[in-house]
């Protein structure tokens, strides 16, 4: 293997292309993931979505001998580009050419003793208008449930995050309602409440629907500093009360909960969907 | 090729994994994305998060391992997996095992001339903290200035959609936000503004920012009946006059529009930002 800082030395900054014939979504998570293993190695990202006709095949294939030309390297291709004919124009550029889709394609033909047919990137598209009617009812119910605002119809929810101001409850059930059609509703712990370790009644009457949000002080400081730099709000003292004393209330009142520092929404959400799952099965 | 039916016959219902030591995210949809060139075949989908320990490595092979029992055929194994001894327990279950990732690896090793040093699952990982936080003010930007609420700070919007009420502005402006951290306001257009084709005058300061989603008769009729089924709201005669009157609008004001039918959220907010990027870059 060559030496690392001779790489960087020698080559200018190269490009990385995620290519699909829909949203792309795809293409980048698995491109970015595959590249995070060489992240000592500088690359511009650019994604081209919707690559569904020969025109904008033929425009995507000029945009990376483009690429191609002024970086002086091959740029990367990661494509999740389901027709053949497509994949055929593009891959003619001058790059390295990852096909994310035929070469497990043909395998799954031998394994299945079957053919494949070909259909266009619908791995985010509305397969199901049922699913698609349900996710919508998700997000409307998620934001009439928003921050405590409502506590009513509480039966319907899926879910019932509870934490303090900036746990990150919002976002994680937006993400849970849009991703996975949960009804999440959210509750603020409120001071009466961190002081008197104590959960409004109508809360405890959906005990088994409570799950705790924490974080670590230090990024509760970082969040709240954004909002209100210098704040008793956002201070260490403060917050790290306010965190000892939700933990306290969640162990007393025996709701499981977890803490979310170092996790993206996207990973919040998906541990949240595991513990639903984890209840469901062992209930 | 063997015949599809006979497939169908022979075959009680097949097992897929999608495994992952993160959220699975991209180990479904590519996963899902290439099952779905077999749509003739029904497979059972499971997904198993967080594998990144040897326990749950274990844990994995065994639920593979009785899949293989139950169905009397071996699972599809999708795997997006990083450690390569998480790989190795997981893919000794009787399978057949789809490697999302090292065999990319390896190619881009020999490409880029350097050895890759694992990092576990960070594609959806919190890389950037700046990142983060921009998301997470986005999402309280999107919210605060969902449904028209407020018309303030406009100029802090990366993107203003208008549209008709249930087009779908809500939950595409959240994805903008969680997903890409756009800051993006909707606002629902009036009867009288659909009926003298007018926009108020702060959005027309924002013109350069102004998206238009519209839909089709048949969509909107269904979604709003699922909300007030047998209403005027809900009727074939409403709806339409609604959608005529908003795309003659944002004609008249030249305001690009593009019609989200058969497009999930997430295809919705890939063409939008698109689109955005477009005009950036023409601009």
């Amino acid at each position: 293997m060559t030496n690392v800082n001779a790489i960087l030395d020698s080559s200018a900054m190269r490009t990385a292309f995620f290519i699909s014939d829909s949203t792309c979504i795809t293409a980048q998570n698995l491109g970015r993931s595959l590249l995070s293993q060489f992240e000592f190695i500088p690359f511009k990202q650019v994604s081209l979505r919707f690559i569904n006709s020969f025109d904008r095949a033929e425009e995507a294939m000029k945009t990376v001998t483009t690429a191609y030309q002024s970086d002086g390297a091959k740029p990367l291709v990661f494509s999740t580009l389901t027709s053949e004919s497509m994949r055929t124009i593009v891959s003619s550029a001058p790059c390295e050419f990852f096909d994310l889709f035929e070469i497990f394609v043909t395998t799954m033909e031998r394994v299945l003793g079957a053919k494949s047919v070909p259909t266009t990137g619908h791995s985010h598209g509305i397969q199901d208008k049922e699913e698609y009617f349900e996710r919508m009812e998700a997000v409307n119910y998620t934001l009439t449930h928003d921050d405590g605002g409502n506590l009513h119809q509480l039966d319907e929810a899926d879910i019932i995050i509870i934490g303090i101001s900036r746990s990150g409850k919002t976002p994680t059930c937006l993400d849970l309602a849009l991703n996975y059609g949960l009804r999440a509703a959210n509750y603020p712990l409120t001071d009466d409440e961190l002081e008197d370790l104590q959960l409004p009644k109508v809360l405890l009457t959906y005990k088994h629907k409570l799950l705790g949000l924490t974080t670590s002080v230090n990024r509760l400081v970082n969040i709240r500093s954004e909002r209100l730099p210098n704040s008793r709000y956002a201070s260490v003292a403060q917050c790290s009360y306010e965190i000892r004393q939700a933990e306290t209330l969640f162990k007393r009142l025996a709701i499981p909960y977890f803490n979310s520092e170092n996790m993206s929404v996207e990973e919040s959400a998906a541990t949240i969907v595991d513990m639903i799952q984890e209840r469901t099965s062992t209930s």
